[in-house]
């Protein structure tokens, strides 16, 4: 029993030096552009509405990317992580900042990761100063509007890279992710489930790849481990 | 000049431990109970509603209030900080379950701080399920209702502990604080500015500690030593 484990043990370290292997040979020097954690949208200077991605996955991604020789530009929403070695950041509040960093890099990007949990709508009037609250008004009502669709944006260029998108849901996870896929044109979806204890906020997660020609479902693991998982499949989608 | 510096060192250092000391006899074993943090008002199961506290004063003053040998809960909304030594936490998301446990609590208290950013507003009805952007819809528009006003319900018992608020305020920070301590029947209100560069998600912040009798300043310093010194305050006026 004891040497079946190891021999398990020992294989799983094979894969997992094989696939760091590949990695290396299908991202070297390969530009990588990501985005990742939430957007935080400002309805005045204390409050916001923010979501709940904590950016684990993006960061795990960028990383094991830079760990595989690609140059990897990543734009972050707020989240309490620490650069990546390796890594270019820039550090974005809003869905707004987060579309025009992503304009200002997207084309020299040979693939194009959106990882982060944009914003759908933000707040149509942010206030200058802090909202009081009236002891006579028991309601009121947050007008919103619709953000840009950055992934869309980029999609809809001439010059766009390999484009790659998430769906976070927590239903009907594949169909919304494959819809998703064909409504913004992405070359490559990656679903994944998200309440009750997985997705969010947390380590671990699974994800389900899905391209025009092929679905692949990546069983529970590390943040890390998906992402080689990931990198490979990707990297072969590219070359 | 080194001699003169080498003495204002020691003269600071006498003066803290001097604080330290009083600390420890106006607080020990007295009942501290103390909300921290922001709340988040969920919209759905992945965005909610949220403001820029860290978290941090609140936290300052449970660890300088056990280490004075005070008996502390704390009530934390969602922040990344860890447990103070000696400090009982209950961590909390929610304005309402801020609400129920501070209701368990407060009578047991000889004093209740509360340090926590309460969202004054909460999303009338919470999505189940993650909302869906529709692609012919470009606004939208959420419903809020008043939050129940925690320090109020607190101010308004009969067997009340002594209460101290804070006012974090972008503008006429004073005279909003004036107007809360007797609106809210506070025993204390603690002002202080946000915004600028002050306040919120910083280590080190000033306050104006407010009382029926007295208005005191408290230059700008680290969290901790502003909690020191507000424990003194604080600990004169229960005694």
């Amino acid at each position: 029993d004891i040497l079946v484990a190891v021999e398990a043990f020992q294989a799983s370290l094979q894969d997992r030096q094989a696939e760091l292997l590949a990695n290396a040979q299908l991202w070297k020097q390969r530009r990588l552009l990501i985005t990742a954690g939430p957007t935080y949208e400002d309805i005045d200077p204390v409050r916001f509405i923010g979501n709940r991605s904590s950016g684990k996955m993006g960061y795990a991604i960028a990383e094991a990317a830079a760990c595989a020789g690609a140059e990897v530009t990543l734009i972050s929403g707020p989240v309490s992580l620490p650069t990546p070695f390796g890594v270019e950041r820039i550090d974005v509040r809003s869905a707004e900042q987060m579309f025009a960093e992503v304009q200002k890099y997207y084309a020299a990007a040979d693939c194009f990761i959106s990882a982060a949990a944009v914003a759908d709508f933000r707040v149509e009037q942010m206030a200058e100063q802090k909202l009081k609250k009236q002891n006579d008004v028991d309601s009121m009502s947050l007008n919103l509007v619709k953000n840009p669709d950055i992934v869309a944006w980029v999609t809809a260029q001439q010059d766009k890279p390999f484009v790659v998108g998430f769906a976070a849901e927590t239903e009907n996870v594949e169909s919304y992710a494959r819809d998703k896929l064909s409504r913004k044109k992405l070359d490559m979806i990656c679903a994944n489930q998200v309440g009750q204890g997985l997705g969010f906020e947390r380590d671990d997660n699974r994800l389900t790849v899905i391209s025009a020609s092929e679905t692949l479902a990546l069983p529970q693991s590390s943040k890390s481990e998906l992402s080689s998982k990931l990198l490979k499949i990707i990297g072969k989608a590219l070359s």
